[in-house]
């Protein structure tokens, strides 16, 4: 019928929505109110069971593949035909926050509830996925799950992974299987129909503008840089300036002037330095050796083609006499959403008359990886100021409700075409 | 007899004085090359025994005072006339090098045999000391022997700091006094007539200008500082730029600007960030916390107040919106030498043909400590490339020997006026 997205949207239960939230909280609860869940963990482990249980009380069937990605799904009308697929992830942070990933499995999954509850049939099947380490806090590289199902990373240099602890993935992915026995088998890559991820923007824009919907029409470029600077060690007393081969003024020079060259007036490139080391660290004793990271994002792919080149010249030219070394480590290319993904996420929102923008998103999500493999998209809600990877990290219910209505209407949308 | 300063000159032996350090250097020799000689330590033990070992081949009477600073002392004919003293220590870095204060009690010790083989008899007595603790590697602060003798620092207090281990001071200085019986007990702040200390350059200037000898007028003056910048953790992928309090680009612009208000034409002006922290340091969150250290030095006590007194506006005006706190850690005034004693120095030196300039120690010293009880000098000599506090640490046989001439001239020339 028609008007099933409408319907599928006014049966999305705001309460329940929360209770599920605050239910899937509870499992790596932090004291200070924020969630410790990191992937494969014993806590990990609890919300997953806590997923297949809740599957369990609709007859969707849940499945597992062999990253432990888990996917629920509600068949369709026509078995064979490729589902539309929603989700995120359950592993949070070591120090993170309720809604970053599980607002995205657990609203996916209220989606579908509400679809069941007004019973909506579907032609094609729809599914919740839960990707596996997608935050990448206890095993490197983040958006695991999803990069091995899009075939980007390779299962087996994954498995040989290991923790901070010495635990292999392999191990930990075993324990995790063999606690959710019974699931179905699923393969990598299969197809999908669509992709439609809700997530809260972790930004400050929707808030700011009093916008309850973000139409997520990207992920902008990331590009990670790692840059040492080589000194001399001198006597900060008796050494001139002149000299001097500073590492720590160099480095200075050259952070001052890759803010100054990179900036731009509308305050869309990002240029951050997070880790900044200097040694050996004693006050009296001129620093020889500098390491800094530099993490450069930008939606556009020519404009942080011709940023990231800037780069290493910039920080060659305020070198001081000193040795630098500049290394690219990460190098993600800017992501377009499908356009008739995009465009279901705007009128639906439309049609529920919600307000939206237009958005691109600053971080990078699993969405990224199902991009190359289908039609994809993202839905956004508002986060207290902005604020992610924190265990403040904070959203209001009929904010989070409303991104589930306009995600249930565009899954019954996509699944009916 | 008038020309006894040249006959003790011309008495200095340059290989003995050469075997000696090298002798004084097994005392933690480190594989290398330098020296790990902590204050009150074993290997401190062991060299304070041979100094004792080598005064009484001589019959030089060896004392030693409260705080552990060990006199060896040559006799004048007028024994109740205040000594003309000279020395340095005999403690080093962790990491040190063969020369940073041994050169001065080995080089006063060469020039005491120097006098006493050219039998020359002196008026007043000549004193070799070495002051415990200069180096403050082990217990802080550093040149602690001669404040404790001068009275800035008080014994009390520093019997019980405790160093790294948990080893009380007074224990390990216990220790020490029973390794080293049956010497004479000196107070505090007896009477000098002089003192005149040797010492490496730990700078670049005479290597660099071909000067066998730097005439030491004074010891620059001293300030340190803790600044630390209060920011806010953001998403570096999610923040526009305009809408964070990045502690760590507020550091880079604090620096980059205090490096330019206080740069002065002449390359006077010292000023290092020898320590820099950033937190919590992940290369996708915006650092909330930077901590970093100032070390700014200058000779005239005029210019110090001066630029001491912009450090805190300069930090306050590039806060950018973070919070910002400046503590001022170290207070030294610069020391100006008795224009008495740098003219002997230079008198001698230009006497031996040896080239010299006039200079200001860029380090701190035992003496800027003596300044201020008696008529002080101090005598340099050249290091290669002005490395010290290093392993690495080298001086030339012929440079060192040259410093002992004119130390020996100086001595004969003081303890006769």
């Amino acid at each position: 019928m028609t008007d099933d997205p409408a319907r599928a949207a006014a049966a999305v239960d705001q309460e329940r929505l929360w209770a599920r939230l605050m239910e899937m909280a509870r499992f790596g609860a932090t004291p200070a109110g924020g969630v410790n869940r990191q992937a494969l963990s014993d806590e990990d482990i609890a919300a997953r069971r806590c997923l297949i249980e809740w599957a369990g009380g609709f007859g969707f069937a849940p499945g597992v593949d062999d990253i432990g990605n888990l996917y629920v799904r509600r068949e369709g009308t026509e078995p064979g035909a490729a589902p539309v697929v929603t989700g995120s992830h359950l592993d949070s942070q070591p120090k993170g926050g309720k809604y970053d990933g599980a607002y995205g499995v657990v609203g996916g999954f209220e989606a579908l509830e509400a679809i069941e509850r007004a019973d909506i049939e579907t032609r094609r099947p729809l599914e919740v996925v839960a990707w596996t380490n997608e935050e990448g806090g206890r095993f490197q590289p983040g958006a695991m799950g999803s990069a091995v199902f899009a075939g980007t990373l390779k299962l087996d240099a994954m498995l040989a992974l290991e923790d901070k602890a010495g635990t292999r993935l392999d191990e930990a992915l075993r324990t995790t299987l063999a606690a959710t026995p019974g699931l179905a088998r699923r393969e990598f890559g299969f197809a999908m129909a669509a992709y439609v991820e809700a997530h809260i923007e972790q930004g400050p824009l929707l808030e700011a503008s009093g916008t309850a919907i973000g139409v997520v029409t990207g992920i902008q470029g990331l590009h990670w840089f790692t840059v040492e600077v080589f000194g001399e060690e001198a006597h900060a007393g008796t050494t001139p300036l002149k000299g001097r081969k500073d590492a720590l003024k160099a480095a200075v020079a050259m952070i001052a002037a890759l803010e100054q060259e990179l900036a731009d007036e509308s305050d869309t490139v990002r240029f951050t330095v997070g880790r900044f080391e200097c040694g050996p660290g004693a006050p009296s004793t001129v620093p020889s050796h500098v390491l800094f990271t530099i993490d450069l994002r930008h939606p556009d792919a020519a404009t942080i083609a011709e940023l990231t080149a800037r780069v290493e010249p910039i920080c060659q030219a305020h070198s001081r006499g000193c040795r630098v070394a500049v290394r690219p480590t990460i190098a993600c290319a800017p992501t377009d959403f499908d356009a008739a993904i995009v465009d279901t996420v705007r009128r639906q929102a439309g049609a529920l008359a919600l307000g939206h923008r237009d958005m691109v998103s600053g971080a990078g999500h699993d969405a990224m990886h199902l991009a190359a493999l289908c039609p994809s998209g993202m839905i956004f809600v508002p986060c207290e100021k902005g604020l992610s990877h924190n265990e403040a990290e904070a959203a209001a219910p009929a904010d989070l409700a409303a991104g589930v209505r306009v995600l249930a209407a565009c899954l019954v949308d996509l699944a009916n075409r």
